[in-house]
């Protein structure tokens, strides 16, 4: 079973983190959120002065056995062919990697296509799909623990690489189902709650998708363990996404979550790790039905709130100027005694 | 009297952008926000690919004769002091606009100090501080519309310049006063809900900057007009952006909205010129009371809501990446046919 050694930041630096903080020449706290942020940097980088070292987005993609049930709007090839078309530079978490400098890194976790590898794809597939788990489980543990195992490997070379600061994204028809259930399976907060439009699904499309969760949640009979149910109801993307995180956290690096599935796969990575959130920094709160709900039971405000549901790491990019601001500020701004200025509270 | 010339964007634009945007490789609408500000923009510049060019950052700054009543947790010579640091490049405002490729035009526009305008500060003085309006009215009727056309001098070089978006912001300790007084006239919202904490006050401050200003409301005679309101409570700062933020728009440019202080100025603006606000985009939402209610009341949604309450165009310049995101999707992704996917709706 892949272990982690994840540890709290160690909070010795935080009076110092902080009295540099205040000691900017703003009223104290009117940087807000900046503020927060630059102290959670400095504890996860132990240093009051923070860098952000070549960002990267890794999406990681797969497919869904559920889809066969008609639980998308979207059929199940639009998976890999979205992914011809980040390899193109097209798709919209292309035209934002551009613009804050963030390197793409496409995994294949377990697209139910042969992909051309020689293209730049990182080939991580586990296996072609999951299992449909209205009927049986979505992956054997072996599948899910190689999954965890080769997310934690692309995060490793990221680290090799020189990256602080990784952004998750992921691609998937069907993911947003295996979410839902996670969701409902790890915070008790009912299913129905957890089912939202997807893609884009009509009243009568999430009620069908609700059904069809609602009996596979109904005929599930394992240990109800975190790794169970990671294996049971996940995409192959989102435990990969799992162990990605665990060893970003493992690494001390800055995580980027993005929307409503990479929330539920911190969520995940947090029932195996609690500390894992330490590291954690909330994106974007799109407007997929059931992730304001989870955010709000993590304990987490996300940067953003802009009404995106595209997924591909667009959330969490988005917010990233954010983040290399509040890196700036605490070592850009001048302190009052070098500003000369009266200190004015 | 200074009039300006603003025309609503000519709407015949707006299906052909509609249509761009809707064919973009994602589902319809799943960029959000980013979709309505690349709409806004198309109609703006009258174009289905805009630009964005030469971001400039102005802060008008002056000086308040309420001040003298203790309205303000700061001293006054926090205005001149700030405006020292930020020729310095430490403060808040100057990382922000290296980080974002803002050029930051600091105009005096009546400040109490003889400030030395060989470093760069644009030398607008109309006067050393308005008039205490406890007593009198802040400005003349000629002062006012001094600082109008100096204010729509000031964006009218930025134009000449290559600016096609601008970003304005404010220095000037007790201008949260003004804007409170702005804002129940403009507005009828009764001016309790109107008054804030400013810089820092706590509870019994802000109870005893209601008063004075209860009280200026009080003894206020003038006719109620748009133009009488401005001047009479008014900061040079404040009516020098009116006069900007009206010059923008009727020069098509894309106006980014700062705090509370630059949002009662567009309402000024707007009681004018009605058309003003479709050339604008509200960047942030900061705790300043009174702030959220006026948004909703001129119903706009800012894009960012980081607790931010500094002022000097902080709040409008974080959200210019996200402006930028809006400018770069519609003109860098690809469409259905261009990618050879299957359009998903």
């Amino acid at each position: 079973m892949k272990t982690f050694h994840i540890t709290p930041p160690d909070q010795s630096i935080r009076a110092t983190l902080i009295e540099k903080i205040n000691n900017l020449t703003k009223p104290k706290g009117s940087l807000g959120i900046l503020e927060d942020l630059a102290l959670q940097i400095g504890l996860i980088q132990q240093t009051v002065s923070p860098t952000l070292q070549h960002p990267q987005n890794i999406i990681f993609a797969g497919d869904h056995g559920i889809v066969a049930e008609g639980v998308s709007l979207s059929p199940k090839e639009i998976t890999w062919q979205q992914i011809y078309n980040f390899l193109h530079g097209g798709a919209g978490v292309n035209f934002l990697c551009r613009q804050h400098g963030f390197t793409l890194k496409i995994v294949d976790a377990g697209v139910d296509y042969d992909l051309p590898y020689d293209l730049g794809i990182i080939n991580m597939k586990v296996r072609k799909g999951t299992r449909n788990y209205l009927h049986e489980a979505a992956m054997t543990e072996a599948e899910m623990e190689l999954c965890m195992e080769r997310g934690a490997e692309v995060v490793r070379r990221c680290r090799e690489e020189g990256s602080n600061v990784l952004s998750f994204g992921e691609m998937g028809i069907g993911n947003t189902s295996s979410s839902s259930m996670w969701m409902t399976c790890f915070t008790g907060i009912p299913l129905e709650q957890c089912v939202g439009a997807g893609s884009g699904l009509d009243n009568a499309g999430v009620r069908h998708k609700y059904e069809v969760l609602k009996q596979s949640l109904d005929s599930y009979k394992g240990d109800g363990s975190p790794r169970d149910i990671i294996r049971y109801f996940g995409g192959l993307e989102m435990a990969m996404a799992v162990g990605a995180i665990l060893q970003a956290a493992e690494l001390n690096m800055v995580i980027l979550i993005d929307g409503f599935i990479m929330t539920n796969c911190i969520l995940a990575a947090s029932k195996l790790y609690p500390e894992v959130l330490d590291y954690a920094i909330f994106g974007h709160c799109g407007d997929e039905s059931g992730h304001k709900l989870l955010l709000d039971r993590i304990g987490v405000k996300p940067l953003l709130n802009l009404g995106l549901r595209l997924g591909e790491g667009t959330g969490a990019i988005c917010a990233y100027p954010i983040i290399d601001s509040a890196v700036r500020m605490i070592n850009e701004m001048d302190t009052f005694s070098q500003a000369s200025i009266t200190t004015y509270f």
